[in-house]
């Protein structure tokens, strides 16, 4: 069975991905990364669904993204709240994280490496979050061409995909996805912003693009909002 | 002044790196990354050495690469000793971290951005880390085309460029490069595998590199060698 590496955050896309990686036929080795984000009880989430979803192996790696700054999710800057969607829409967003993806890619592929593995699967999304540079398909595939070049086993003449199986699905198709591959969303974490019990607040763009995407897809949203 | 970022790892390659940076007029955020490595001495020659080249901001982004492992340098693996230079030459060292250079590229990225900078600065050779596949010219090329695409800064339209002025050196010409540019040799550490009081083994891929690159260069080598 080929082997594949998740990028699992414990949110509704990634618990999403490692679904459709179990129904592709791969055994996963998920990962999560723990940088230093305002939300870290995703990292518990990331756990449960791997757990649940069948990982073969859940691994963290803690990197300190304070350290480089420059987003409301790991710097002093607040989490916009109640924002319309067409404002969502315009620009990139200030919880878009400098480099994460492309750091947090470049630590999937090295797990890859390690592991043996040349399939790495992702839930970078163009549509909801198209504010977000390194969510396009045109920064996937400049990735894979970087990763042949990057590896021993690239020198080797292997062939990196990432996967990206969310790239063009709204929520309320990724949740109608998930759902028909068995997802339990109550499992998930989304809010950027969580109280300290982990309610989330129902307000920040992750609660309000998760909200509409079950509304829209029809189907209950199992998340307890304090808002 | 032009910003840059420069990867500092408190080796004599990378210490020549800002001594150049320097020299060419940029102003310089240094940047050490605390991976897991044996050789964590190297932060703190990292800290004297920004200190004495002027670096105006010196940060330390802290990641735990032994949650993915494959290298000597960070998994329970015995750094080679006493290799001759064909047989360091020939492959791909077992001292290969997976993906490390584009993890730490990416890091790199991720504080320019955040700077405002669009020039980064590395210490990659592919003379005599030829085995490392991240330290080719064609890497950096493909991560410069990664980073256009992988940044707000890149849709803006800047262009980042990654600078590796000793790709093309030995390690006797890095040597004198770095003597003509002022930089102390003595605040920089290159061993893999250092006794605990810092002292270099004299025996490991590293040592016998820097050795021999300061015997070519006729230049006395100030490291206090164990063996």
């Amino acid at each position: 069975m080929a082997r594949a590496v998740v990028l699992l955050s414990g949110g509704l896309d990634s618990a999403t991905c490692l679904a459709w990686a179990r129904r592709e036929g791969f055994e996963c080795t998920t990962l999560a990364v723990d940088y230093g984000q305002r939300h870290r009880i995703e990292l518990e989430a990331a756990r449960r669904v791997a757990a649940a979803l069948g990982s073969r192996d859940h691994r963290e790696v803690a990197i300190d993204l304070r350290a480089i700054g420059g987003s409301a999710l790991t710097d002093s800057i607040p989490v916009p709240r109640g924002r319309s969607a067409s404002s969502m829409a315009n620009g990139i967003p200030i919880t878009y994280v400098p480099a994460r993806n492309t750091v947090f890619l470049a630590l999937a592929l090295g797990l890859a490496e390690t592991l043996g593995a040349t399939d790495l699967v992702a839930g970078m999304n163009a549509i909801d979050y198209s504010g977000y540079p390194d969510c396009r398909p045109e920064f996937l595939d400049a990735f894979e061409g970087l990763a042949a070049l990057a590896t021993r086993a690239g020198v080797e003449g292997a062939r990196f995909r990432v996967h990206a199986p969310l790239m063009k699905l709204d929520k309320a198709a990724i949740v109608r996805l998930g759902a028909s591959l068995g997802v339990d969303y109550a499992l998930t974490h989304s809010c950027y912003d969580p109280a300290p019990d982990g309610t989330a607040c129902g307000a920040c763009d992750a609660c309000l693009l998760r909200r509409k995407g079950f509304h829209e897809a029809g189907i209950p949203d199992p998340t307890h909002y304090s808002a």
